[in-house]
């Protein structure tokens, strides 16, 4: 373990959040909100921190694997550590636990809160928790590298740990250009919404908040009265958004160099087929419940948007929708967006090569001699990946296995408990009946928020860095 | 596909069923019932139809894989089709759909029922029902192979097929003898069951039909009055002998041989662990419901015993027991009994292949020159088992989202169709809500019976014969 290079990233780490709090600080200034110099304060200080530590440039800078799950497990946890103070000191959210529950809810992109009145909420952590949505959909320390040239070629490691999917893909050689590119294509998505969003009447404030919490597929609401106070055309223009923030953005950047073949991709495709099939069947569903099929498919396909891109916004509460509804919905959840985009859940990939895998092995039992293997997009796809997709599956289920034991002490129901579970995991927001959208987490003991917090962490980084991060013998020499 | 050889199998399947029938014809004869002509009609008629089929002596035996699980799945819808047609002819069941689901239900040890008046049933009906777990918990097959010398060496496959389990281990070299051995300790089981019950002041049906029950973790019910009407030794006879028949066959077959250490296998350790700690937390967390601590362990550990052990008897409504009681029992019934024993669900030896190869992997992910094998017992899991084990996951996963969709088109609520799932793939019988223990599966329409009927039959033969039935690639050249 290089621990000299891990603390000289982590000060890097520290800088930076303190440069994003510049954000919340002008909000601040320009709402003249009390909470001025408290977010001011903060940010200087971790700008000062961060400034001492990165001087200390260690000599040897290289990382291996393990170092990489380490690091990006520490970081993100100091990350809504520091987050969460300036919330918790102003008052905003008066327990500590809340504070790092919204905390690690924005960073993660989770947007599952314990806040019962946005309303009361100064302006400036309104932007703080959109904000944190932006900068974790694409993940800190992406956006890191895309501005300093950190060690040689071995931040790859950093990058395979915090990026979601089965398997990273460079889009260019070097790591530090594709770093930069996929923050060029994120940036110029984000203002493009904004732009839209403020055609459409919306005031700026909210189209900036929105923007942000649609691009890194988070879901915070800013108002308590949620999203039906904007026009169904601002409602279409975040539903497209959704949609496009759940897309493999190496997608994006092959069609914007003219490859449109290779830009198709399979996991495209399937995206594209879960999202016509889950949009028919569901309109048809809950056509009876809306005054027109206009105004059905505008919900039924807004709720798919923000569960399968795992963004978690409302416009309407999908637990009251038939069970054919809510069981599909529920399925979206766990499937979740593209790989290489900003949306959580399994990831439409690995499910490909999950059940790829499995249609391949069910033909080696009856004709044996017939070896064949797993392929995706023309390319063999790796043993390697083949692997890590059945040992994600494994801790995935190892783990809703313990949360559904830690949640049912708290005496609610089980359909609550196991959609609880699916929503934080998949970084999503809202589940059914009481964390359904009409309602909040605040129904949880502390103890089940720290689950739901391990949750968030865990299934933002994919799993591995933090079962690694706790597991005895990553620590063994 | 060796046909011919397959229908001379089928022939002698046929014949036995016939064989079988001659139980309830006993019971129609000495009970003095109208439905004696129809049981020893239908017996006589299967008698010489696989009479006549199996006069046909196949030139070439050889069996392949894809054979066995042909002949296995095939076997076991002609058995249960047989199996229904007295109780939907005698006009017991009125509906064949539901005659079907009766019978599948009792050759797959499930026990789950759509029948609301048992006391209004024919003794014979009761007696073939039960007698149905009897056959079906060993597999038919492996009786067929216990008394006939069918093929030289090869009808492994068959066993392989029908046993349940993430491998086989023949106890003896020889195929027949080892399901000798096996028949013979069922039958041993069997009878000191029902000799304790006899002791335990039980009338001498009752003790057969709930013997053959828990022998074969059946669990059909045979009076309106359920288990209540017993007295706490048989509860407690039947608890003990739920736990032993999901015991390892091997086990005992070693504990009889004096091979004490081998017998005391790591699969048979984690299941007395999870006994262990179930009725420990469970008895604590129901304990306030019951007037004493002894009614509570009774309560929890019957139900334990019947749910892990996939019997599915209930003394009481455990769906009105706390969350944290509920949670742990459905995760039990995922987990279910140990391979080689008559009880269904995953089994706990997959269960600890699965975690064992994920704790690998995941440690090679951080220490990559560290390269160890998975091990049980001593010996080194063979790549193909570990291997099976991943596409039986990914198969569970795939059969359980189908399901939840078709389910959901019944509009009963989530909980009750996550439960009724597991519930008849795990072959247990009772789920929660509307299919708990108080309820039955006539909540559900004729297109869900039919998947759950598919659901009783694929778990019972551990997912592969019956998916590979289904499969075009099965029946390609």
């Amino acid at each position: 373990m290089n621990v000299r290079m891990s603390v000289y990233i982590l000060g890097f780490l520290t800088l930076f959040e303190g440069v994003f709090m510049a954000v919340p600080t002008i909000t601040a200034a320009v709402y003249q909100e009390k909470e001025l110099t408290l977010f001011a304060g903060f940010a200087l200080a971790l700008m000062l921190i961060g400034f001492v530590v990165t001087r200390f440039k260690p000599t040897n800078k290289s990382l291996y694997a393990r170092d990489g799950f380490v690091i990006v497990a520490v970081s993100w946890i100091l990350l809504s550590l520091f987050g969460a103070l300036p919330m918790y000191i102003s008052g905003a959210i008066p327990e500590f636990i809340d504070a790092m529950f919204e905390s690690v809810s924005g960073f993660t992109t989770t947007g599952a809160s314990i806040l019962h009145d946005l309303d009361s909420l100064p302006k400036c952590v309104l932007m703080w928790r959109s904000f944190m949505h932006w900068i974790g959909g694409m993940g800190v320390l992406v956006f890191i590298m895309a501005i300093l040239p950190l060690a040689g070629g071995q931040n790859m490691y950093l990058m395979k740990a915090e990026s979601p999917g089965p398997s990273v893909s460079k889009l260019v050689p070097r790591v530090r250009k594709t770093a930069v590119i996929l923050y060029a294509i994120y940036f110029a998505l984000t203002v493009t919404e904004i732009i839209l969003l403020l055609i459409g009447g919306m005031p700026l404030f909210d189209a900036i908040n929105l923007a942000c919490a649609t691009a890194g597929t988070g879901g915070f609401g800013i108002s308590n009265a949620g999203m039906m106070i904007y026009n169904p055309f601002c409602i279409w223009v975040i539903t497209v958004f959704m949609f496009l923030f759940g897309v493999n953005f190496s997608c994006f950047y092959l069609f914007l160099c003219r490859k449109f073949r290779e830009g198709f991709t399979a996991e495209l495709k399937v995206y594209l087929c879960i999202i016509a099939f889950a949009v028919t069947t569901i309109t048809l569903d809950i056509r009876h419940l809306f005054e027109n099929f206009g105004t059905a498919l505008m919900h039924s396909s807004f709720t798919i948007g923000s569960l399968l891109s795992s963004t978690g916004f409302s416009t309407v509460d999908f637990n009251l929708w038939p069970t054919f509804s809510r069981t599909l919905l529920v399925m979206l959840m766990f499937v979740g967006a593209c790989a290489g985009s900003t949306g959580g859940g399994i990831k439409v990939s690995r499910c490909i090569i999950f059940f790829k895998n499995m249609h391949n092995e069910l033909r080696v039992m009856t004709h044996p001699r017939q070896v064949k293997k797993v392929k995706m997009d023309g390319h063999q796809v790796e043993a390697e990946v083949i692997r890590s997709v059945n040992v994600y599956f494994a801790c995935y289920i190892m783990i809703y296995a313990v949360n559904m034991l830690v949640l049912s002490l708290d005496h609610l129901d089980l359909t609550t408990n196991f959609t609880a579970v699916v929503a934080t995991m998949n970084n999503i927001g809202p589940g059914l009946n009481l964390v359904g959208p009409a309602s909040n987490y605040d129904v949880y003991s502390g103890c089940s928020k720290c689950m739901l917090i391990f949750n968030m962490l865990t299934g933002r980084l994919e799993l591995f860095p933090i079962i690694l991060l706790l597991s005895p013998a990553t620590w063994k020499k």
